[in-house]
């Protein structure tokens, strides 16, 4: 779980310049530019800007002063909605989280001003989002700490082929205020680069982020370093024969892509949205509003959507894997681990490069090279009907279908997740999760299944490799402003109707019964046990038949937690006991797990808040939903794991008075003959 | 639910002739070819070849000859797989379903000998598949029948835009053995093509489909016909401005295409697959295999796979709607209602196209152009990883995925189903289902929700137009060959284990727990309902960790059936009591909802054959999947929907050593340079 700086690798350089060359207008990448958008991200000056302002107060002669979170402070709801429809400025403040002198300090900055309008201290449960600097520094430690070394020489491996990963700790609860500390494993690099599948077991490292040193030791047991032996998936380090061979291919657009990025703000068809990046959140979009031509306007539909956070509890209750029930999002900072894409492999030909700047520990900012893609899918149907009912008449209307993807990739250590927004004409969004990169391995001294007595808490997934079982919990904050803000949460029972006698030939039918929820509590929902449809709507606008506009969630197969309630981790992580929740809007509510999520103890949750049971109806709301996977490990996984993907659609339900792509052509779709191989 | 002949549309002679000058080596229609494979679909030559065999037994000056099935009669599985391993020859018959004088043909006819090897009488329940021809005479005996007349010209409509259409009026518990009758309902084409918003309701009519003459005909009231205003969809019918406006595309395979196609047999990157077709069933995959780069050699993985049964249960119980409880393949034929695709548009460029021949109600050949396409599709990812935890390293690997997806498309009446299976090289199959077409419409003399005083059945769409609730069952039918015949089903427990005091800093975790599946009954599962991972695999076959090879099963959200088990539609559909089934394989054993449908009581579906119990174990075995949708109609679905998808998938899960595309490079991907606009 450890990450390094973010360099810009040689084939991204490679490509930066193809294109630059070649396309200049098209796919070089966008850095940053002047405002456009109050979700504008902070731009390298603003936040070198923030470090100054920062500095100032705490010199550095005298504080010791580490950025563990420099973000946007989001304007109040009501001025953005103000710029949206007017372009009236907004303020624009940063919100900074520092540990100055051991003290973990928030501070709001207003950029304009570059006064500090305020600086408290939290004295809270629970740190701070990791920084990417301490983690480098801490994972040196064991190098010049004798034990591990001497822990390395009696395994007979060879310490210059050691590298070393850092964990967080998680809370089992201890009642005293616990130090910021790591856990940290290693791993053997020689022969191959899939670090994961080659730790070194039986030995357990705690390092203090602030003192940085290691504080707790011990060499347990010797345990069999897995083989690297088909590990390797450097294809500069595999042997031929490669294959399958697949054809390749090549595209253009004669008219140039279907979309415009102006800053962060994307139009493309008949959508206009916002793409924000946070360092904890990662991508967020935006005021995505929808064009009705009926009314000839464009209408809300989503204000934010963004993954609040995502739960990773493994499943070994032994010493060395206990605690391992990670929160990528506000231990590492799912901006923080975004890796650059690599143009035509991660995004398709045309995908236009949004960049990114993470903060470093010192406040100052580094360039994310193609952090985000942007690009248009081709090869679907929009709709069609074939009508073989009208004598004489042969009628076929089809349309093609293009999307719109808005893509990029978190890399949290082994795992890669493959993030993308998909936009659709019809009105439909369809957020996606494909999950790619490393099981997390432990050693163990078998080889064959024949040999297991106990329970291994994962698979058998090479020699010596256990992939342990585990979750993924990604939480989606979905706060919807269907045409307006006031809306409210419906759910629609299917039920079953029992005919009396001689009324019908049937002897039963299914119908619907719609409650408007009018509270938190109420609106806690675990997905798949009884059919229903889930809306939000708005109540003040009806269509021409009299049904409220509305937008409605269509979840793929639900996953429900099984850690007890009352266990450590899923206390934490208690906002996946439901699948679906809805709150009433709050500017500070937007982290699912908490604010300080490392070592956090679970106060700070979206259970928590709603035990307030507040109102939700005809309100300003928030939908989350928890997209789940439990991953029972097979050997496809091994050594790195093809795409497995989910996703879910948010799909347009009486919002418009009928299909709004009725008058939409197919886009020109031709085999070209024009193109020629150079 | 009428069909009439598939007649070649001029877009689709255009581009006939285009693709014909331009790329004749890569688009041109496939038409019937030699034998190349045991599932060959009957050819033009063999079809009428039968058509005369059983025209000479029953000569039509002295008999009444209708066909209503005519297929390839399955070679038994060991001598198809012997064809597959040595290229030994196999049977080739014909199975014919035929209405000789009122009686109920079965038909086995040897095609190399041109032999009637059987020739049996159906004396149970049900009916064979309604042909197409008949629906369309059938459709025609309301403008010959007075009284019709008079409702039209009371109701002040136009005879002459009237069309009508059939549908299958299922079994209500009637005792006596029925007659075989349509149900016919009539709607207005004035104004648009769109004619199921625009139903005449009120009217019921009952035509004997043997007699050829309406038996029941009932005028019970006048309901307003609903406004063609907003319901025609052809482009060519509606006024500017047409919008949003999407981008055109132009692609061009520097190599050609990356899969080939002899006859019917595909191979494509590590896959080897047949696509059959057959009127009933539509696209059928048969012996799928895999390449495996461990062993050198290709491994079976489905022996057949198809789309049984699809049932549509409606859910308005009145007179006029009770019975709209429909059977799409065993009444209407999947396969039968399939349409020509049009090029470019439902599949995109560098797709190749199959024809089939359906089978006229005089057993002619009658050909169906482009009945199903082939294509690879781009922009996906197959797996990545950057790796940012090895110092002064940059590593990133990206493998751009390429899929091929098999398309066709079944269009009964209204609803257009768009059938894709995906196959990618990482050795998932994904099939998909995407719904588009149109509702259907009960008129209502209601304008507005606030008018509703009762249960209307459905959603107020349009003015005057209710869509109605419904259902769509789709139940595929998977004859797994993992590696072999001697397969198992598994159900893998995910159980939640509390954690004794102090063995662990854990209060729980979760561990699998397995079960082999020893026979049908405990095969039977509703989805949903807890964590469980479902695969089929070789008991015989293990890795050399000592896994099982498997594939699994990762499904969508489930959907339950909302009828009570005992109402005669649920009888009917009674395979949609269970999400998954598995079943010893029966040669005989195709179709869920039985082999005549059309009038069925209900003794002949998969949920009858499993009461026998049989083992599953270490056997030859199929798994049926249901794929089930609620449909809730909104007013987007107005007047044409677009395409609501769902799908799932079938994924190597122990059955490689490892991630078999770990060698796998990417495919050249690059925008071109050498397109010009002509």
């Amino acid at each position: 779980m450890k990450l390094f700086h973010h360099l810009l690798s040689l084939p991204t350089l490679f490509f930066f310049f193809f294109f630059f060359f070649c396309f200049l207008q098209e796919t070089v990448s966008i850095g940053p530019l002047q405002l456009t958008h109050p979700f504008d991200p902070l731009t390298k000056q603003e936040i070198t800007l923030i470090q100054t302002i920062v500095l100032n107060k705490y010199p550095t002669k005298t504080n010791h002063v580490k950025f563990h979170y420099v973000g946007l402070d989001d304007p109040e709801k009501a001025t953005v909605l103000k710029w949206v429809s007017t372009g009236a400025a907004t303020t624009r403040n940063a919100f900074v989280i520092a540990i100055i002198n051991s003290q973990v300090h928030e501070l709001t900055i207003n950029l304009r001003s570059s006064r500090v309008l305020s600086d408290k201290i939290h004295s809270g449960n629970g740190f701070p989002t990791l920084t990417v600097d301490e983690q480098s520094d801490a994972l040196q430690l064991p190098f010049k700490h004798g034990p591990f070394v001497e822990s390395i020489k009696k395994r007979g491996l060879n310490l210059s082929e050691v590298v070393c990963s850092g964990f967080t700790v998680g809370w089992y609860g201890e009642t005293q205020s616990n130090k910021r500390v790591l856990r940290i494993e290693c791993f053997m690099k020689e022969e191959t680069a899939n670090i994961y599948v080659r730790p070194i077991n039986g030995i357990t490292i705690l390092a203090d982020l602030e003192q940085m040193k290691i504080i707790d030791y011990h060499d347990n047991a010797v345990e069999p370093v897995p083989k690297a032996e088909n590990t390797e998936y450097r294809a500069s380090h595999l042997k031929p024969p490669f294959g399958p061979r697949l054809h390749s291919f090549a595209s253009y657009q004669p008219d140039g892509s279907g979309f415009t990025i102006k800053g962060h703000s994307v139009s493309w068809a008949n959508w206009k949205f916002h793409i924000g990046y946070d360092v904890r959140a990662g991508v967020i979009i935006s005021t995505a509003s929808i064009y009705d031509p009926e009314v000839h306007k464009s209408r809300s539909v989503l204000y934010r959507g963004y993954i609040s956070e995502l739960f990773v509890p493994y499943q070994d209750p032994s010493e060395e894997w206990y605690y391992k029930t990670f929160f990528d999002a506000g231990e590492f900072g799912f901006g923080q681990s975004m890796v650059s894409l690599e143009p035509l492999h991660d995004c398709p030909p045309h995908a236009q490069f949004l960049d990114a700047y993470v903060v470093g520990r010192d406040g100052s900012p580094q360039l994310l090279q193609n952090a985000i893609c942007v690009f248009e899918q081709y090869g679907g149907i929009s709709w069609r009907h074939t009508e073989t009912g009208i004598p004489h008449e042969d009628i076929r209307e089809v349309r093609s279908d293009v999307t719109l993807i808005v893509r990029s990739v978190v890399t949290v250590g082994n795992y890669d997740n493959v993030l993308d927004w998909e936009f659709k004409t019809s009105g439909s969004i369809k957020p996606a999760i494909s999950l790619s990169g490393m099981l997390e391995i432990k050693a163990v001294d078998i080889t064959h299944n024949d040999e297991i007595k106990s329970d291994q808490h994962g698979t058998l997934v090479s020699e010596h490799s256990i992939g342990v079982y585990h979750d993924h919990y990604y939480i989606y904050h979905l706060d919807f402003d269907i045409d307006g803000v006031g809306n409210s949460f419906v759910k629609t029972d299917l039920k079953t109707v029992e005919v009396s006698e001689q009324s019908s030939k049937r002897k039963s039918y299914w119908t619907t019964s719609s409650e408007v929820v009018k509270s938190e509590s109420d609106a806690k929902i675990k997905l798949g046990f009884s059919p229903s449809e889930l809306a939000v709507v708005n109540p003040n606008k009806k269509t021409s038949t009299g049904n409220e506009v509305g937008y409605r969630l269509i979840p793929n197969a639900a996953a429900h937690p099984l850690l007890t309630e009352d266990d450590f981790p899923q206390t934490r992580g208690a906002f996946t006991n439901y699948n679906v929740w809805v709150t009433p809007y709050n500017r500070t509510e937007k982290w699912a797990g908490g604010l300080y999520v490392d070592q956090s103890r679970g106060d700070d949750t979206l259970a928590v808040w709603t035990k307030q049971n507040r109102g939700i109806e005809n309100k300003d709301i928030v939908l989350w939903y928890v997209v789940g996977i439990h991953h029972v490990p097979c050997q496809e996984d091994f050594p790195i794991m093809p795409l497995l993907s989910t996703g879910f659609e948010l799909r347009p339900t009486n919002f418009f008075e009928r299909n709004p792509i009725l008058k939409t052509l197919s886009p020109g779709i031709v085999k070209w003959p024009g193109c020629k191989t150079p």
